[in-house]
Parts: structure tokens; C-alpha cells; sequence
């Protein structure tokens, strides 16, 4: 029986990670759930899974909730609750599912107690990577992707040897706009943007799919939890998101997990590797798929790909600068204060202007994530 | 160092074993060769690889090399000099590449001094599959497919378990016929029957492609080398041969092995096993393959594909009935006796007529094989 602490229980990712706890009662039950301010599926959340504690990180939709539930167990709130929850409650895997870099620091709180984490938050990896693996090492935490790209390598690798791989090759939907001319993307609405063809998602990472920031970000998160070179990731334009991610070896064999997209796949993997589990969430048929294509990113109408590639290239607080600054421009663009073109430049103009630094500590990152959001949260106010 | 024996040097999968050898000077030597006749091509192999005996498995071929050659080691000829080399040389590997059934008993001796048998013969399983895989479990003998279904379906299964598989999924390139007409597949001829589309091999395997009979005996082969349910191999049809094949486990997560065609990448991996080496023979650009195309196969069309699902179902001698019967069947369409749709009616002809035999022993099977071929030998001449 393993107990799982789920952060973001009530996202896409959250929900889906129940869904898989709901069939398996008798391999885990729910040790903690946090929510940010949906209350209301909370105390849903906590009548069917019977969780010990709960965190509700928006402070306000806390105390409404205290003073409305009937839930005897702990409820925490604020940032502070998080960290508090991962650093103490009782628990054998963390499923680290929040959205952005607030996911950073309770997943390092949790790798320092050498608990398995279930990883969805890319951004911890974008922003941190050198650092969370190297604890992770050191504190022989076991990392597993829930990334359906990272879960496929991840999964191509077992019983393989990571020094035999010659190249990972992400396969990136090309998100809704894969077919729509460059001059265009500068007057796609949000609701455009928002409906991803394969992927039921989130705000922030549906709007990553669209600006292929969200294969960026993956190309990085990959460079760290495969500790793989720069010059060994390649990303290939899958539309159909069946071939999830692929390995190629030394010796030209190449290894590709697939499935029709559901992410319950990957998260009940992340959970209950090594074993595989008797539930399947797909059925997939070739006959029926039919065909599958394969063709190169355009890295100039997707510039933000491109600014991925460069971050990573450069190191330090780079990716960190470049991470901060797409979660404020897509915050922006879904505010409709910018245009979808102007994400790049938001995060060019703060590349440009924050310091980087070349070995930077867990500080330096959390100080250059703080920066980049107050200078350009001040300038698009 | 490895010593590697290899029965069909001079054969396909034999002239790209000794290109694998070529690489390694520093891990393989080769400790015999055999030819069935092709004597010019053996003296050159010997004169490059030093091979320490040589079988020739046609007599009057073998006598007018010896009286002509300046080889010094060991020659052996006929049947029963593959299986004196077999049983009593010094080699780690066979790589057991001879056609059809004469592969059965050289590679039972191998396996019966617990070496590690490179399988590309597919015969020995199809025709005696119960007993040969028995026997390698007895004598710890490993059998690595060197089929590049096989190969792929082993290298997905690498990590993980065989009671996880939910289904296995063999790839078939349908061969030159595969957008032909049933009615005009009774006219095709021997050359165009030859015509593999992405496949160079030799002429049995050719034309078993061309009738799909080929994917049949895999899916015989599938089921004893993984000893896999029937009702869990299925076979789709992808005519680019880029994924090799394809396993489905129970959680709904499927893994393929993929690359551009070229045998010596799962030679190789049979002989390097579980190490990758790190030489490729194919550089697989999926930017350059854009579409992967997959479809059910037409079982009315390709009669010989669903004989073979039939006699694996009927089990016993039934399997070795089809595979002597088919044997016959090619030679005689070679030899432009009967037409291509009339090479699964031989077959049907041979079950319906030779006793199946409910547990065979290796005897009962080579009796069964024996029968067939002089049934139908003496009624086609």
C-alpha cells in the first residue's frame, strides 16, 4: 500500500492521478491533496479519497473553506503549507503536478526526504535541473516523468543502458497552429489558442502547445533527467500524438513508445514502476490510426522552441529567466494584454536584461525567477 | 572474443553476419563456416575470416572444392558434416542461417551444448517449436531472433515481463503483391514475385513475403520464442518496414523497435547481446520518412497468412505439415510449375492429407516433414 500526496489534485493532471488511485484501492490510498482555490472539488476530492491533510494555496479560499467544511483532518494554506506538507506529512510518492516554478521548492522538499516524485512540473526541471538531480542523487530520490514524452524515454530505457543512447527524439504535436502561416499567429485569439487537437490540458501548458514552448521546455527537462548532451535532443513534429517520444542507440536501433494520448497512462506508470499495472485507459489500433507523419519544427515561426534550444545552450539561470518570463507572457496573452507573437519577444527582452549566472545555487535561481517576474510584471501592468 | 559459426555463410543473412564480423575484429573471430554450394564465395571468406573448418553441405560441390583449394583446416561435407561441426567444433554463437527445415537438427545440436543459438531459420520453430524451445530451456540455451520482427519484439521486451504483454504486434510489409488484385495474382511471375520492395534477401524468404506466408511462419515462430498465447499476436500491415514490430503490454503502453530495413542491425544485436554495439548500419531521419502508414491484412487475399494462423491453432505435426508443404510449394512456383495462387492450395492439400500428430516428438516431426515432401514431390514432378 503506498500512500501518494498529489500537489495540484484539482488540475487536469491531479484529477486524472485520482482516477488511477480510484482503481487501485488496494495498492494506494491518498496521504495529502492541494488545491489552489477550487475548494468546491476539493471536498469532493476529500469525500471519496479520505485524505489526512489538504493545502489550499490561495489564503483567502482557505479560511472560506475552514470555516464551511466538515473535514477533520489538517488543512494548511499558503506557499509556507506546501513546503510544510512535503517537509513533514507522511508519504511515499509526491505526484509534483502545479503549474509553473511554485512547483520548485515542495519537490525539493520531498527529494530531500528520498521520496519517489512523480514528476508533471517540468518548470522544476527548466529552472532547477542541475540542482533538484543532483539532490535527487544524493538523496536517492527516484525521479519519474509523467511527461508523456519523458515517461515514453523513460520507459524505452528500461533494460537499456543511458551511455548507448545516440539521440532522444521528442515528437511534438505542433499544437493548433502547426498549420497556421506565420503572419497570422499575430491575430490567433486565446480561445484559438486554447484548443489543443490531441490534449485536454491546462491554461498555461495549452498555451506552451501552441507557442511549442511547452517542447522547449521539454527539451530541457529531458537535458537534465536524462542528463543527456545538448547536442543529443532532437525534437520531430508528430501531429497524430501517438508516438509519444523515441530513443535512438548506438547501433541505429530506435525504441518509440506509443498510445492514443491519455495522460492516465503515464501518471499510473510514474506510480507504479517498475511494475506495469492491469488497467488500460487506451485502445489502440493501427488499423484504425492508419497513418503517422513525421516532419521538422519550423524554429522560425516557433521562435520560442528556438529560445529553448538557446537557454539550454547557454546554461546558468538561463532556462530559469526563460521559464519565468513565458509564464508571465502566456499569463498576459491569456489576459489578452499581448499578442501570441509577442510571447518570444517578452521573453527575449528578458533574457536580454537579467543578469545570468553561470553556477547558480537554489538562491540565485528563486532571486533571477523573482527578478525577471517583477521587471516585466511592473512593465506590462 | 567471441567465436562465431555460422551455417549459410554464403547466404544473405551469412554475407551480413560476416560484415557485423568485419566491424569487430576485436570481439569476434569466426570458428566455421558452411556453404550448400557456392564454393568461390566460401574461398573468399576464407581467406578473409580463417575460419577453422568449413562444411559444404553438397557433396559433389564439397569434393571438387577440396581437390582444388589451399584451405588447411578441417573440410566436412552433406548434412551430416553441419551436424559433426555443430556438435563437436569450439564456437559461443551459431548463427543458424540456413533455409528452411535442413536448419532443424544442426541448430537442436547447438542448442544441446547450452550455446547461444542467433536464430534467423525460422523453420526450427515453426516445425518443431515445442520441442526446440523445451530444449533450450533443458541445456540453457539462449535463442536470440535475428528475424528483424523477432530482434524488435526482443528488444521491447528488454525490462520489462513477458506476463505483461497484452498482445504482440507483427509488422508486415505485404510484400510486391500488396496492392495487386487477387485475380490477377494467379498470372504474377517469378520475377515480380522476386521484386521485394524494401527487403533484399534470398529466394525462399522472397517469395514466402510475396505470399505472406512469411509472416506466418513469424507468427508461429512469435508464439513458441516468447511463448505467447495464440489469441496474442496480431499482424498489421505496414508496407515502409520501419517499425519491425511491436509489443502491447497490460497497462496499454505499446513499445516498438524501429529503423530503416537493414539486417545487419538485429545480427548484430543477437550477437552482442545484451550490450549495444556502437556501430549503426542505418541512419533512420523520421524528418525524411514523414509517414508511417499501418492497415489490417487481407486474409482472403493472402490465403498462406491465414493457414498458418489455422495450423498454429491445430498445433501438433500440423505447423511442420505447412512448412514442408509450403517448402515444396515455393520451389515448384521457382521453377515456374505452378502459379502463385496455387501455392497455398499445395498446402491445404498436404494438412488435409498427412496425419497430424497431437505430441510430437522430434522423430514424429521429422517423419511428418519427410511424408510431405514425398507426397508431394512424387505428384508434382
Amino acid at each position: 500500500m503506498k500512500k501518494i500526496a498529489i500537489l495540484g489534485s484539482t488540475g487536469s493532471i491531479g484529477t486524472s492521478a485520482l482516477d488511477v488511485v480510484r482503481n487501485f484501492p488496494e495498492l494506494y490510498e491518498v496521504s495529502f491533496l492541494t488545491a489552489n482555490s477550487r475548494t468546491d472539488d476539493l471536498e469532493k476530492q476529500i469525500k471519496e479519497f479520505k485524505p489526512g491533510a489538504v493545502v489550499i494555496k490561495d489564503k483567502l479560499a482557505a479560511e472560506v473553506f475552514k470555516s464551511n467544511t466538515d473535514f477533520k483532518g489538517i488543512i494548511l494554506a499558503g506557499e509556507e503549507g506546501l513546503i510544510e506538507a512535503t517537509k513533514n506529512f507522511d508519504y511515499d510518492i509526491l505526484l509534483s503536478s502545479l503549474v509553473g516554478f511554485a512547483g520548485l521548492e515542495p519537490t525539493i522538499e520531498a527529494i530531500k526526504r528520498g521520496k519517489r516524485i512523480a514528476l508533471a512540473n517540468k518548470e522544476t526541471l527548466v529552472a532547477a535541473g542541475e540542482i533538484v538531480v543532483d539532490l535527487a542523487d544524493k538523496y536517492n530520490s527516484e525521479i519519474i516523468p509523467v511527461d508523456s514524452e519523458h515517461s515514453a524515454i523513460f520507459q524505452c530505457l528500461v533494460g537499456e543502458k543511458t551511455e548507448d543512447i545516440s539521440k532522444i527524439i521528442l515528437t511534438a504535436s505542433g499544437g493548433p497552429f502547426l498549420n497556421t502561416a506565420y503572419e497570422n499567429l499575430k491575430n490567433v485569439t486565446v480561445k484559438e489558442a486554447l484548443n489543443h487537437p490531441n490534449w485536454s490540458m491546462g491554461a498555461k501548458i495549452t498555451i506552451d502547445s501552441a507557442s511549442m514552448m511547452n517542447k522547449g521546455l521539454e527539451v530541457i527537462e529531458a537535458h537534465w533527467l536524462f542528463r543527456m548532451g545538448k547536442d543529443k535532443i532532437d525534437v520531430v513534429v508528430h501531429p497524430q500524438s501517438i508516438v509519444h517520444s523515441m530513443i535512438e542507440f548506438i547501433d541505429g536501433s530506435i525504441k518509440a513508445q506509443l498510445s492514443l494520448p491519455d495522460m492516465k497512462l503515464p501518471i499510473q506508470y510514474a506510480l507504479s514502476y517498475p511494475e506495469r499495472l492491469n488497467k488500460s485507459y487506451t485502445d489502440t489500433n493501427f488499423s484504425s490510426i492508419k497513418n503517422l507523419t513525421f516532419f521538422e519544427p519550423d524554429f522560425k515561426k516557433f521562435e520560442c522552441l528556438k529560445l529553448a534550444f538557446d537557454v539550454m545552450e547557454q546554461g546558468g539561470a538561463a532556462p530559469c529567466i526563460l521559464n519565468a518570463a513565458n509564464e508571465i507572457a502566456v499569463e498576459k496573452f491569456l489576459e489578452g494584454k499581448i499578442n501570441f507573437l509577442q510571447i518570444p519577444d517578452v521573453i527575449k527582452s528578458a533574457l536580454y536584461r537579467i543578469e545570468n549566472y553561470s553556477d547558480p545555487e537554489l538562491e540565485s535561481i528563486i532571486e533571477c525567477d523573482r527578478l525577471t517576474r517583477e521587471l516585466l510584471k511592473k512593465e506590462m501592468n
